[in-house]
């Protein structure tokens, strides 16, 4: 299984592609950084993120795409367009049927180091480990994405097939929890309206 | 000159074009309402309702996309879905050379009934006054987006142009600061980087 992680942001937007292997391990595919002009207005500066996306996702081909989810009560100035390029994620996978998973920073930490409470340096020292990296990757947005793509490949069963809980750890039921919470139903209904209302 | 006015939302996300006519006056040239099925998943959902834009942006070819400017101090509880559809409106005007203008409600509302703290009536009554409608259209979002479009073609000369303040009202100044955030500088400058820090 592939996949690409987006660590959102409109100045920097990390992307990562990983590769599964048995036993815990995985593979690094690819990693960067998206950025635009700050001094670009946000149309123009989204429109680059989204071709840069674009450009991941058609070169790699992942099975999923795994987002950070944004959270509106985020202490971040830059919410709104974080939420934008999270969105535009979104869409870049759904116009090409590539499903979309959107896991916490808390559920990352969890799922790389053990610990929901973990630091940035542990987050990125596990990446190093993980994935074989002679060092981190740079900037830590780019770090980022590859720590949520190894979230999503190593999500606990339960957490997307519904299966028995029992065995799960109190972090991995909050997960579980979460990730039900944002899991696609079966249906997917067209419903867009024409003209309403004109004179 | 043409305006598509978005009230951006994905539950309902109005729509509306307008063309400017001379004595502050404007024809209806369409509104409705994208909607996009709750029960599905986030990412299906944006992607139903970026495909409507697309499908406006295309039929009417506008020469602005005017959108409302979502905050995100807001209390909706939908804040994050409506500024990812604010942000897919401003990418699919983007990719199309399309001009893109934020404008606040207050502004809205001073443009179209001549007060920043209008009610919802007031300014569906003054829509339907200033293109000579038979009724306001429904839901109000369509409505909404007509007063975005409205807003546009009725902005104040030095709103965008740089022009003479001097005669500016305190309302009019406002939206000329928040104008001026909000404005492209002419430089579009591509700055999206491949893989970096790989192993």
């Amino acid at each position: 299984m592939r996949v690409l992680g987006v660590d959102p942001g409109l100045t920097r937007c990390g992307v990562g592609v990983v590769d599964s292997r048995p036993g815990r391990r995985a593979d690094l595919v690819g990693v960067g950084v998206l950025r635009s002009a700050p001094e670009t207005s946000t149309d123009l500066r989204l429109l680059e993120i989204a071709d840069g996306l674009d450009g991941w996702l058609d070169e790699h081909t992942p099975d999923v795409v795994a987002v950070e989810r944004v959270f509106a009560q985020s202490n971040r100035g830059t919410v709104m367009e974080t939420a934008q390029v999270a969105g535009l994620a979104m869409v870049a996978a759904a116009r090409r049927g590539v499903p979309v998973a959107l896991h916490t920073p808390s559920e990352v930490k969890a799922a790389v180091t053990g610990s929901g409470r973990a630091g940035k340096e542990q987050v990125q020292r596990m990446v190093v480990s993980i994935l074989s990296l002679r060092a981190a990757p740079q900037p830590a947005d780019a770090a980022d994405a590859l720590a949520l793509a190894i979230t999503h490949l190593w999500r606990p069963a339960g957490a997307l097939q519904g299966g028995d809980r029992h065995e799960a750890t109190a972090a991995q039921r909050a997960w579980a929890a979460a990730e039900r919470r944002s899991r696609a139903p079966a249906r997917y209904r067209t419903s867009v309206r024409g003209k309403e209302g004109a004179r």
